[in-house]
């Protein structure tokens, strides 16, 4: 077999997890995700000598490609959406290709799924088109269901039938990665949970949130646990408010079938915000190891306070945005005029929530977490908002107006640390604020896309950046009970008792505070 | 009188203090100190609109200038020592040096003070050769003392003798600015302080020391005590050491007169590195006036625990270079074949001495102030160096070398704040020290060298950057108790038991430290 050995598996790990070979199977080979993310990410990872020498990857569609034509697909979509530039990737497909092949599927036909068991089962060779005479076939399998969520339980199913998920004598493990959106509440995403349970462990099924796999998220633990100087002050006594937020400037382009079900509380703040705000305020684990911090993630999920229908409209807020032009110059539609939206449609395309976290360290501590599409501005971050110093002894200099530090992780686009403080200004007896700043760019060239890393992860067995099921349960329990609260509100209510605001495309997050009646933002 | 009125004072004051109009009379006016720092930073301040319009400044000296042949001087020495371009400057020096004056002098004569009373007292504008008839002299009076040491007490009390110091019912106020060194041991510092209280009050003695009109500097006090992240972290629970470091590269030059009498400890130690240390570890003020601030610092001192001969040696170390190649490229003789210096010299030319500051906030935290000339290193700043995270948890990616992090307040050249911290490796899991910076010269044009700051202070009578006799007095006397210790050792002992280090002109600091078997720096 030709694949190219010179492509040195050389990560540094020594934390007991490294990618093994496997079988990686992506069903839904000829979607959207498989085209601009996994295979792209694969591509990525070999270019930096990242993957397991002896990978298999496998397409799984409907579609009647050869592998020779899967191939050909693969290769337009990774050289349109591979990070490395040309230069770095000259001469490289050939042997990278080497290693894909294509599988016909149809997910809901439950023969269909016996050339995976000839292959995974049997290790007959002879289903993969095009591959090597004798060469070796791992016999570690990796599930990655890039389709839809109505079919992660039928191919969690098939697969269990024809005896290719966990048991059956087999060696190596059967692992499954599974996409979002992971339910849509919490009963649907049980039931889903249930239905993946019957045919592979808890410990087997990765539930990817691609948020978990930025570096300036994975960094928070390290952040926060690897130095003496921050773990002091983070906590009640030194901070005045905690502000998470995810504004996007899009509007929601083609995903309007999708999202109009779901809505930015449940395709936003139920998985990404919430895993910033867990990472955020969870107590050091006892040891970095998966369980430990999901552990401590959980924890903090459960000292959310259960709060009232009432007490709930008035820490949210819910938005939906109207025509106007974005703030990439495009004229966006009215939401409702979007297509596949109902023309009536009350889902909110912006959402926050003020929540506190009941425990030791942060009781009492507003936490607002907040997202939107069609806003002005595009980025992600978690701001510390400090308790004001006192102020007597530069009363005179600032009266009562000396800037109160903030500690900012930035997710995106600009990842890095900044931490605003107050100095004094040269040659003049006056106070200003100031930034110590950290970008993760100016130390390191190697920048891996989310994807990349949960990749790795998964063919190495560390779930820590996956989603566990009791987490996902308990998030949705926090979204069910917002949903229903907003459900029983009259829309054109103000948005304080739970009214849906309308918003023009394009507006700042500052104005639609101030028309939300936000007082966060004050 | 044809002084530039458009230079409108408008500086930002809302502390109490403000610059006033005076006749500012600088002794040893054809001196290098005045020629290359004192003039300059007037014309500077000039150039900032930020003198007063009515100040006027007199050159005293013994040699037969005229005030026309003074100002030519003059403006030679400002040209080339301002800190603003050429283009900033034209047009400019015909308005200034008309507020430019010269009175012949001679210190030690009695009667040659004669022309200052007429001036300052009797208010005859005549004495000032090119003064504009019926032009306005101030009532203030600032006496600059720009000349050795040992004529100190001998203007002060020519001055007061004359009649021009306090009293005497005259309006307007009589400051004296003394120039360092202040005294060569608390003996003679305390005589000379009684000297000058003879004529002055210690309300009217303005001790300069130039360290404390840094930027960097005057920022400490800002820094701390304005925000509310660094103070909790800023006491012995979390910091395990601090080191104070004002590095050279040059060598003594044409100052081997003087320096061969005093030595890196009282040059240096005594007045720089002191004050220094008293602004990092100083309580909050009650106000900013300046005598609570300096109140505050001379609780620091008093809180230096009385060491042993013994210990002094133990927790000191003295060096003395030897001929080498220095960081600036330039051949160095031995210190002792230095012109004017004493060929058997025991002169240090680097010191360290650590010591702690045994009060609640920072008993039993070593802290290191070390200093030294012909070094590799040309730098002067304050590290906190923080107590290590427990590592148990990243143990597997760093063992036991997490580093501990730093707080760096960069006094010079690159002024700045740098914040090392543990950070994630992007794309490895794996932990690396990076740093939060901030940089003054990245937010400010305007940075006045610090003769401008204590020139502007003590015209608005604003003394905390100055010393206070108490001060000046506890600071020799933990250096006089180290002189003692040095002096009764053998010069040929181990450096830690007060020996001589003999070290090649041009060694880096890490290299120094080793030899001088000082712990502080493994």
């Amino acid at each position: 077999m030709s694949i190219d050995s010179s492509a040195n598996y050389c990560r540094l790990d020594t934390s007991g997890y490294s990618p093994e070979a496997s079988i990686f199977i992506v069903f839904g080979a000829s979607g959207d995700l498989a085209n601009r993310k996994i295979f792209p990410a694969l591509y990525d990872l070999y270019l930096e000598h990242q993957l397991p020498e002896k990978l298999i990857m496998i397409g799984a569609a409907r579609r009647d490609y050869s592998t020779i034509s899967f191939r050909a697909i693969l290769r337009e979509a990774c050289h349109a959406h591979s990070r490395h530039e040309s230069e770095a990737r000259a001469g490289t497909w050939e042997s990278f290709e080497q290693r894909i092949f294509y599988l016909k599927n149809d997910i809901e036909d439950g023969s269909s799924y016996d050339s995976i068991r000839r292959l995974v089962v049997d290790r007959e060779t002879s289903v993969l088109e095009g591959f090597p005479d004798g060469a070796d076939l791992p016999t570690n399998v990796l599930y990655y269901l890039a389709v839809t969520p109505e079919f992660f339980p039928v191919i969690a199913e098939n697969l269990g039938r024809a005896g290719c998920a966990r048991g059956s004598g087999l060696n190596g493990w059967r692992r499954l990665v599974v996409e979002k959106p992971y339910g849509k509440d919490q009963r649907s995403a049980s039931d889903l949970t249930a239905s993946l349970h019957r045919w592979f462990d808890e410990q087997d099924i990765y539930r990817i949130d691609h948020y978990l796999g930025k570096e300036a998220v994975q960094n928070l633990l390290h952040f926060r646990f690897a130095n003496t100087i921050f773990e002091p002050v983070w906590n009640r006594n030194y901070i005045e408010r905690i502000e998470i937020t995810v504004a996007e400037q899009e509007g929601i382009g083609t995903r309007g079938g999708y999202y109009d079900g779901f809505g930015a509380a449940r395709d936003m703040l139920q998985n990404h915000l919430t895993q910033l705000l867990c990472l955020t305020v969870m107590e050091p684990p006892a040891t970095l190891s998966p369980e430990h911090i999901r552990d401590e993630k959980v924890k903090v999920l459960r000292a959310i306070p259960e709060y009232s229908r009432d007490e709930l409209l008035r820490r949210s807020r819910r938005g939906q945005y109207r025509a106007g032009i974005s703030a990439l110059g495009e004229p966006l539609p009215d939401y409702r005029a979007e297509p596949k939206v109902k023309p009536n449609s009350q889902t909110e395309t912006f959402a926050s929530l003020e929540l506190s976290i009941e425990n030791w360290r942060f009781s009492g501590v507003p936490i607002t977490l907040r997202t939107g599409k069609a806003l002005a501005e595009k980025f992600s971050e978690i701001v510390l908002h400090f308790k004001r110093p006192p102020s007597a002894l530069f009363a005179a200099l600032c009266g009562d107006s000396l800037a109160p530090n903030s500690l900012t992780v930035r997710v995106q686009p600009d990842e890095g640390i900044w931490l605003s403080f107050n100095a004094k200004v040269p040659g003049e007896p006056s106070i200003r604020s100031n930034t110590l700043r950290f970008s993760y760019r100016e130390v390191s060239d190697y920048f891996p896309e989310a994807y990349e890393r949960l990749i790795l992860d998964a063919l190495a067995g560390d779930s820590t950046l996956f989603i566990r099921a009791d987490e996902s349960v308990l998030a949705w329990n926090i979204i069910d009970k917002l949903e229903a609260a907003w459900a029983s509100s009259d829309p054109n209510a103000d948005p304080a008792q739970g009214g849906l605001c309308m918003y023009p495309a394009g507006i700042s997050l500052a104005e639609l505070s101030a028309r939300l009646h936000d007082a966060s933002e004050e």
